[in-house]
């Protein structure tokens, strides 16, 4: 059985959807356990009328809340009876393996590092964001978390990103490439000159060398590494950019009576089309490096991601990853470290 | 008359497209004048059975080329004889106002530093991308040319930009914004954080603090400065994306029977609407603050590419950009320079 504890007060759709996830991970994987961890009667009214083994989901009541404005360390220090508060330290005191929430990115982070705290031999635990791609899914690393970074940390990410794609998404020995303004080994700015050479030396790693971020879309890395402010930006526009045109093609779809019979005719196909651009079939983003597990879901999580979030806990925790992380780092070469 | 080098030679459609685009130029603009660098022959084959006014299109000879795998310092200094670098040399020596080519990123980058020299008060030329919105068109500055940049250059960056989108297209009082990763003044890396306070108190332009990427494609700001490791990968999947997702719904659209004849019924204002995406309508990306102008246009640019580039010059010369911005540099708080 793998526990979760779950902010059940954390995005804009809790409790109600956050609840439901909960419900709907439960049923479909016999290996989930749910901490519901937030307003009691809340979540009790959430939960009301709802068919669930009510052996494997169980409410901690929590009575503050941490908001998306606060200010994340601050929040972090103060409210100690929040439902993100108490959760993260449910996985410090081993009452849980993992976390998941659609609150406070900042929050998340902080907690992450502070509370829950860092593997053995990480220096700086990432952000790892599955983006849809042309034939799949791509682990993009950093994504969030360290928008400064050094050179030995993109390593250790990449080395970290490898073993979650190869073990929780189940790529074998997945392509690992790092963001780059062209593909020649001179270019980059200067941490990626310095990265590239250490990529290249780095065991346990499939190193396939640089990718300009044209190629992101085109499935041509598993694991695409960066530091975390060039990875927010790729993933952000990935997001806005995909909304803005599929908005303007809907624009031109309703725009006159004959494009609105076109449309009906090719609406099922496209929304099967799209599905398999849609990231949150495959869950939240993981906060990996830390002795547990924290995942971060997108703010306007519906239940349909809480739930692929925690079966994605469960995979995580049944597999091993923290184990198959402190075995792999040790074995980078000293200089790397 | 604006006069300009136009590098017959450079690009995957050259010299054809290249010369094309020249000939539609000068049909468009009367005050457009050509000169087609490259080899004579090649150029006057090209030229054959075209209509155009003689008077404004000359042909000067260039034997050599540089290939776009070239390194392009090493490309700059022996290929004196190249197309490239002979038009590079016509606006040092003030016969031509400016330069266009669709070759070498790298070259060009190298050219325009070494061969056309930068403008008094100009750290490091940008090279500024115009990228399409929503709602019409952003400047990304800089989209290629400074991979490692330091905070008095993005300010210079903003100013030059400012100028660019205020002359050449047009829109009054431009709004300002530095990629970020969130709103929040506390946000960004050690760059961001640097800079944007600069960015605030710069007199002469409109400063509207972030931008995170995901907004970009909503038209929220004019110019969007950052440095041109970012703004490249901002470029290159903003390009790349499109491509994969327009290519998903074609393949929608031609999978049965049923979607071709929706798409058919969709066909025409799909192709209006997405016209407004086409990033070549405004022309090539230009390289700002050099004595002169430098303007680069993709590598695939088609003859409607290479014509908006060099209508794109005439503006510039004509709204004398290069004045506007030693004044408007000249005016920075000491501090910043």
């Amino acid at each position: 059985m793998v526990k979760i504890a779950l902010d059940a007060m954390g995005g804009d759709n809790a409790p109600a959807e956050i609840v439901k996830g909960a419900v709907q991970a439960v049923a479909a994987d016999k290996d989930c356990f749910v901490y519901l961890v937030g307003k009691e009667d809340k979540i009790k009214e959430c939960l009301n009328g709802q068919q669930y083994d009510s052996s494997r989901i169980e409410i901690v009541n929590a009575d503050d809340v941490i908001e998306t404005g606060e200010p994340p360390v601050m929040a972090i220090r103060r409210k100690k009876e929040s439902s993100l508060v108490k959760a993260m330290y449910m996985v410090k005191n081993k009452e849980a393996d993992a976390f998941v929430s659609a609150g406070s990115s900042g929050a998340i982070l902080v907690g992450g590092q502070t509370i829950v705290g860092r593997l053995r031999g990480v220096d700086r635990p990432p952000m790892a964001a599955l983006i849809p791609t042309k034939d799949g899914v791509s682990l993009l690393v950093d994504s969030g978390a360290n928008v400064d970074a050094r050179a030995t940390m993109l390593v250790q990410w990449a080395v970290m990103g490898s073993i979650y794609m190869e073990n929780v998404v189940g790529i074998k020995n997945p392509r690992v490439a790092i963001v780059n303004v062209g593909l020649e080994e001179e270019k980059g700015n200067s941490l990626v000159k310095e990265t590239y050479p250490m990529l290249k030396e780095c065991p346990n790693i499939n190193f396939i060398g640089s990718i300009e971020a044209r190629e992101i879309p085109n499935s041509y890395a598993d694991i695409i590494v960066c530091d975390a402010f060039v990875g927010n930006c790729i993933l952000k526009l990935y997001e806005g950019e995909a909304k803005m045109i599929l908005g303007k093609i809907k624009g031109v779809m309703i725009s006159s009576l004959k494009t609105k019979i076109g449309a009906l005719l090719i609406k099922k196909s496209l929304k099967t089309q799209l599905k398999s651009m849609d990231a949150s079939e495959h869950g939240g983003a993981p906060l990996i490096g830390l002795n547990g597990l924290v995942v971060k879901t997108h703010g306007n999580a519906k239940a349909k991601e809480v739930k692929n979030s925690l079966i994605q806990c469960v995979t995580f925790t049944k597999m091993n990853i923290n184990d198959k992380i402190i075995e792999a780092l040790s074995q980078i070469p000293e200089q790397h470290n």
